[in-house]
């Protein structure tokens, strides 16, 4: 056998090796979900036949011809049984792409399609595209709502990191062909855009997270609820705040939506990401809320603090110190699957139940917003414990 | 024994284990070049009579007394068959200073020379220096540029931070005696300063990296050429952009030149490092490029994305997420050992051969710099890799 083939087929076997490997729940767990022990998909996830130019001829060495470097931000939707990823796929190129990896049971043995999602270019095109909402609408369609990054022409002479966010808006009935409907248009930056699954008086209504610059939040604060009449010409006019960021907080320096809230019998259940900047940079952990079923952009909970925060090898990455996720699946039976990104480097799941999290986010104390009032809630908790283990003895 | 004794002994055992250790390929690699298992020097290979006062009266503990934090950023040359690295090894003082370090194979046993090198200074003394490049010019000297950073008179009171960088040169015929030249003179800050080793146009030529800043590049748009009549008296009056930085690429901050290029058949073959911005701070990885033979300051080939990026423990350190290289060695049979730091902290090897390089050099798609064209570029290597699957079967 030649050494082109010898190396080809040691490539095959560590890829299938990788990709069928069985997945495990991590041991300990402190209620609220379970963490799995492999990442569900990494850039080595990512098909050979897309890295490798495969022709003995034009590849003497098999070398890499297009590198992967991370897949992260996956939005998530349950397909014909099976479970997809819709994932940010970043190339070594530093730009991202779409791509769906499937997987039959949700927590391993997910295979990327073929080719990735071809996002169709509109009057003004994007140098790069991240982290797409998915939401199957009550209209019929599924919509991906997605960062759309580019240039910022204002930057001054040199400074070539200035870019504008917007939110791209995809649609498709069949996870194959995506029609591109034209960007949201708003009079700030956009990020973190996301569909609400049902129409709200009659409209579509869209999670915001107005921001005055590529990066920094500036004077938005939170996430946003907007209704719009029409998907094929989103324009945000006005914007109310659902879920405010806080002083020393979690979410103190940016929030945002995750992926499309999930209806339950007590309201709609929220994931979102909360920034906080430290000497090392920001950290991003995820945290629920909930609204209400009659009017999806009223809090009626919000448990305190974070629900994931990085931990083990999820804290290390090409952008270290984030979990990020815009991806869940709801089975019927109530099992929960959040896929999550640590340090924009790779996708993890953690499984949990719907009514485990409903219970989570009424039953865990409100941020009291200072020290004090955390102390009074632990000891308030404390007392009724040590009562509690008193009789019990 | 004393304990004294018992403790030296120890010491120098674990020591001899440390630098004498055999270093081995590390599994899997996409044939760009293969990691090893092994640094090939951190701060613990410094000698102990470096850090240690070893007089039993005057150090009855044992104790370090002079503390070494990293070593990183190595100018690398082969001497006398053996392959020699000029590192900058960091004091827990936070003071670098250049030493070199020899090996007989180039990938483990490496042992410091003696004593470190002495810079003399000049008339304006610097307060550190950093990441010296060597150069053996056809005109018989060895050359080490480094940059020689010295405080900024300009800052406002309490600003103990704003440095001016500018490069420094010194040279030698022996390795051990090393004389002091002016530095190099330029209307902008300068780092990452490189002499190609032949003359062009009858002149030396200076890789350069204008800066406005010590650490910011602000205007300058990449890695610069220039040519100097005399190296005892280096004014830049012109520079070119050779490479340039772009926009939502791997080095959109800033870029640099690395070690000094290596001639090859089909063109100058470059090493350098390309920085971006994220939401942990900046992030650094190296980067190929190819000039022409008949003009070095010609670009002829560049690869999209970056060739290496941080991996596993490589990922954190002193300054996390940086891969730094300023020196390699091509050996006659076309072998190339490229040196590399990761995170402002240790030495590593990586190595290639020249054929591999440079085919990866013309073969990896450019950079298309959006989303779109990389989904293009990926695509159509999917159709071609497709058609060949189906026909090979």
């Amino acid at each position: 056998m030649s050494l082109f083939n010898q190396r080809m087929q040691a490539l095959l076997e560590d890829y299938e090796t990788l990709v069928s490997k069985r997945n495990s729940p991590l041991p300990g767990n402190n209620g609220w979900f379970q963490r799995y022990k492999n990442p569900v998909l990494t850039a080595a996830h990512t098909p050979l036949f897309w890295r490798y130019d495969l022709d003995p001829e034009a590849n003497p060495f098999l070398m890499e011809r297009i590198g992967m470097n991370g897949v992260m931000n996956a939005g998530a939707i349950k397909w014909n049984g099976n479970y997809l990823l819709v994932a940010r796929v970043e190339g070594v190129d530093r730009k991202s792409f779409f791509a769906i990896a499937e997987s039959p049971n949700g927590i391993d043995n997910f295979r990327f399609w073929d080719y990735p999602i071809v996002i169709p270019e509109n009057d003004d095109p994007v140098t790069n595209v991240y982290d797409m909402r998915l939401t199957l609408h009550e209209d019929g369609w599924i919509y991906g709502v997605f960062c759309a990054e580019r240039f910022d022409g204002t930057a001054e002479e040199g400074d070539l990191s200035k870019a504008k966010a917007s939110a791209g808006i995809v649609r498709t009935k069949d996870m194959i062909k995506w029609e591109r409907l034209p960007d949201v248009e708003s009079k700030s930056q956009q990020r973190n855009v996301v569909l609400h699954p049902e129409f709200v008086e009659g409209k579509y209504a869209l999670y915001t997270r107005p921001q005055d610059g590529f990066i920094s939040a500036g004077s938005g604060l939170g996430i946003g609820w907007t209704l719009v009449e029409d998907m094929t010409k989103t324009v945000i006019t006005e914007e109310k705040i659902v879920d405010r960021r806080f002083y020393h907080t979690i979410k103190e320096l940016k929030n945002g939506e995750g992926p499309a809230p999930i209806k339950t019998a007590k309201g709609w259940l929220h994931l979102a990401h909360g920034v906080r900047a430290c000497a090392a940079g920001l950290r991003y952990v995820l945290y629920l809320y909930m609204t209400s079923l009659e009017d999806p952009s009223k809090l009626i909970a919000s448990p305190g603090g974070y629900f994931m925060a990085p931990e083990g090898e999820e804290r290390v990455g090409d952008v270290s110190n984030v979990l990020f996720s815009n991806g869940w699946i709801a089975d019927d039976d109530g099992t929960v699957f959040i896929y999550y990104a640590s340090s924009d480097t790779r996708m993890h799941v953690a499984t949990s139940t719907l009514d485990r999290l409903v219970d989570y986010c009424f039953q865990t104390p409100e941020d009291g917003l200072t020290s004090f009032s955390s102390v009074q809630a632990l000891s308030k908790q404390i007392d009724k414990n040590l009562r509690f283990l008193e009789r019990s003895r």
